[in-house]
């Protein structure tokens, strides 16, 4: 092809006009340029086929890493739930046990008249610590009350009051237990508050 | 996600089938253009790093399928994991309440001589009710006995007899109750069996 344009030099201005307006087609359309010249095609080719491929590989390595950091934000996720699931896991049984030790500890209050109710009671005193010493067990803890500084969050107020000895805004009197599975309040103690 | 993989898919095989069409080609024109066309070295270069490319896209979604299949089993695991952490969540604090609950079965067996232990007992029977209560509503069942047939899963026998009116391989007496957490047997009953 180059020897028939070296030979036909008459034509040469013609050709040249011919291939700068082909050049200018060849932006337009790369399928016009195709037929003309193969072999470029097939190299313009291969290179439209490496950046397709590379924007490939850019675009199923970038959906791996996502899909990897995915993976480990669920499995992060996923063991803060077990542990938390894990950290209170008896909180509903307790809930549900407090009332029968509220009426334990109640039941408990009798003075005993005879030497039967006596012995009843100390058997009954006996369940009653190994039940507390199960929750407890388990992470229960009673709030602290009489002395302490009234806490909104430990301590439901539910009368206030005047005690000789004791700071405003103090703990006078538990009306009823308040109960901690370690650091969560299952049920904030009922007390008298000094003002 | 799943359809995107499919069009690339099909895209792929797509560019496959266009790429082995044009493989037939440059057989043919290697043959002819070999040592005319400085181009083929560039060419070669770009086939070697259109085979090289393909290898890494291939490796890459294959990585990518492994690590979704490995997130989708680590996420049936976990979510099975938390079922069953969830069901017997209570397993540890039912396990330590057994033993005061025994006890409290036995102090309630005391006979009643007057007024106050009559009425005391009475108010313990009602606190043994409500903890009963509570362990049931987590799930916790008394493993029946007398009269069943004896199950070595369920029971624990401590003693064979005969007993009129029972069949073999029969429980006749009951010791010690025991558990089940749902369908987990947290203590056998220990029981005389008939033989």
């Amino acid at each position: 092809m180059e020897n028939e344009k070296d030979l036909n030099e008459r034509d040469l201005a013609k050709e040249a006009e011919e291939k700068s307006a082909l050049s200018e087609e060849e932006i337009l359309s790369q399928e016009e340029t195709a037929e003309a010249e193969p072999e470029t095609d097939e190299l313009s080719e291969a290179r439209e086929k490496i950046a397709s491929l590379e924007s490939q590989v850019e675009e199923s390595e970038s959906k791996l890493l996502r899909v990897q950091a995915d993976f480990e934000n669920y499995k992060r996720r996923a063991r803060m739930d077990a542990e938390s699931a894990q950290k209170y896991r008896a909180q509903n049984l307790i809930s549900e046990i407090l009332p029968a030790l509220d009426n334990f500890d109640r039941a408990l209050k009798v003075e005993a008249s005879d030497e039967q109710t006596k012995s009843i009671l100390q058997g009954m005193e006996m369940v009653h610590r190994q039940l507390v010493q199960a929750l407890k067990s388990e992470g229960v803890e009673e709030i602290e009350t009489v002395g302490k500084t009234f806490d909104p969050h430990l301590h439901q107020a539910v009368m206030q009051g005047e005690e000789e000895g004791f700071e405003p805004n103090t703990v006078i009197e538990e009306f009823q237990k308040g109960y901690k599975l370690k650091d969560r309040v299952i049920r904030p103690s009922m007390v008298k508050v000094s003002q």
